[in-house]
């Protein structure tokens, strides 16, 4: 078995880990962002990361009603003229930790006196030694060059400092049953029952669209299905997407809409008829029956997951649509052509 | 003619416009960027707009160290729970004025008190008359569904307001002499000096790289190309590119790399070499004999414009090119198949 088809197994494990492992640091971190001259959040982030980053802006935007903001390293890095940063709580993800630009803003903030939040797999990585506190991912070592436990764990882990900074006892719930949802979610996906993509090996690329909470899901979709297969895949949200990039989708083109129920799929299934009209072909991950039934590909997800924690679960069929896809198309699954673990970029 | 055509070479016109009318309100409504409480900026924006909205977050967040967010509409409209404003100076950009998510949020933030402007071409349209001060575009009427003129006159809106809160005369001279330079490139980029494009009439799509003050001008490049030819363009900075997306640069791809002289110019180079590594044929848009030396297709920019105004004249050889395209492709310069001058989403 590849590294990649084993870690993405290994989801729920590394998740209950996390949620075992980190919740008294997550509590103790979640103080900061509660002190009262905190007037919005800032993430530094790179690659899959900046997809976690996507769902930190909604979740907490949501909950907390905090406005949520991504830095832009290269004032930090290459014009040297960060901004002000008086009322931001700052907070790295990097998996490895070791991205000079993440670091360059995280390092910054602690300078002008920000409170700081590292979120790493590496807790000995310079991205954790900048900041003042860190929640450790608890994923295990990664082999496989596309992230798949990382970023599963780093949205749970934003997740659970969402629970502890609220001190919120229903949603906490919720989470500690995600693993088993997860683990239900990977067998679903990876099942007999699973349809087969074979249509889609010989195509250019793909479009994934997505909103709301699951708006980083999308992307994450987009960046695995690319990262292993090469081919051009990207996302936009419903209204990104009518704003003039629908004029690239074309007779054939794949789309792939995340649809979980909650307050965004009315939106996300708006886009569906002018996608029709142009001839896309539909690929839907929901768990809601007719959206499902209007696709030509359905990629079905557990019953029962509340919409806060779809995330958790809504980016395992595109794991496996990627890893799917990959295998189609007979490339290496562990080692994308041109690609590294970890990338250093200022 | 075309209008697309008429509508990009009447731009220096348009500007000039914009900056002998505007600068009055311009500074109105730059005293309220200065109150004491402000910690940081948002605004809300769909398509060509939020291209202009990434040049303010480099220009505004450089020189004022003010750092600058995106709004999320989907908080206000679908899930109808804002966030707190508070410390905020809130921006909506939009030719039409008339999107209902970008006045939502202009909406909401004049509810909870803070300052908010509008920067529009249409001065009685709803997000004109929801904000506290409007900059009008001056552009003039656009035909043309993809947009030209407009866009370029609300990145000189933009600029105008710049020297507008930092009171700064020479930025202001800088600016005023930005028609001329405007009308030189595009002399410079219609001109029978230009290069033929007709290698890349049959490619699937293209990247644009760019970074810094020009990373929204990449994000406008890829997205004019986009809606005028149905190619599949995408924007990305160097940073983001290498962490996964470039394992979709195959063979032949075309790159654009978006490369004025300036400090972000080095990085936008360091692509170049893993990018030719992977076969890509290179495109470049700049004033630096290097840089154009080195890339198949050389879109040469008018020398002596300072790097904070380099988006008025680094957009035009990417608008040209898109125009081009679109007449190799034999498709309809003024109707893109599909879409419509005002989109209205939620």
């Amino acid at each position: 078995m590849s590294w990649l088809e084993a870690e993405l197994r290994e989801q729920p494990d590394a998740l209950a880990r996390l949620l075992e492992r980190q919740e008294d640091a997550a509590r103790a971190a979640a103080d900061a962002f509660r002190r009262p001259h905190i007037r919005y959040i800032l993430i530094a982030s790179r690659g899959s990361s900046s997809n976690v980053a996507r769902y930190a802006q909604y979740l907490l935007g949501r909950a907390h009603r905090v406005p949520v903001m991504f830095a832009t390293p290269s004032l930090y890095t290459i014009y040297e003229q960060p901004p002000r940063l008086d009322g931001a709580m700052v907070v790295g993800i990097s998996q490895s930790g070791a991205s000079p630009d993440v670091v360059a803003v995280l390092a910054e903030a602690r300078d002008q006196g920000c409170p700081t939040l590292a979120i790493t797999n590496d807790t000995s990585s310079p991205l954790a030694r900048t900041a003042d506190a860190v929640l450790d991912l608890e994923a295990g070592r990664e082999q496989a060059v596309a992230a798949t436990k990382t970023y599963l764990n780093s949205v749970g882990a934003v997740a659970l400092l969402f629970t502890a900074i609220g001190n919120d006892a229903v949603a906490r719930d919720e989470l500690l049953r995600m693993p088993e949802a997860l683990e239900a979610q990977i067998r679903l996906s990876l099942g007999s029952d699973a349809p087969p993509l074979d249509q889609y090996r010989d195509t250019i690329g793909a479009t994934v669209v997505a909103r709301g909470v699951n708006y980083g899901t999308g992307y994450e979709v987009a960046l695995k299905i690319r990262e292993l297969t090469g081919l051009v895949t990207e996302a936009y949200s419903p209204a990104d997407l009518m704003h003039g990039p629908i004029a690239a989708v074309q007779e054939g083109w794949p789309v792939i809409v995340v649809a979980p129920s909650g307050p965004a799929r009315p939106s996300v299934e708006e886009v569906v008829a002018p996608l029709r009209a142009r001839g896309a072909r539909m690929i839907a991950i929901s768990d809601v029956r007719a959206v499902l039934r209007r696709a030509q590909t359905r990629l079905p997800l557990v019953p029962g997951v509340p919409e806060w924690l779809s995330p958790l679960t809504a980016v395992v069929p595109g794991q496996v649509t990627a890893l799917r896809l990959t295998e189609l198309r007979g490339l290496d699954l562990d080692h994308p052509r041109g690609l590294h673990k970890v990338t250093l970029t200022r």
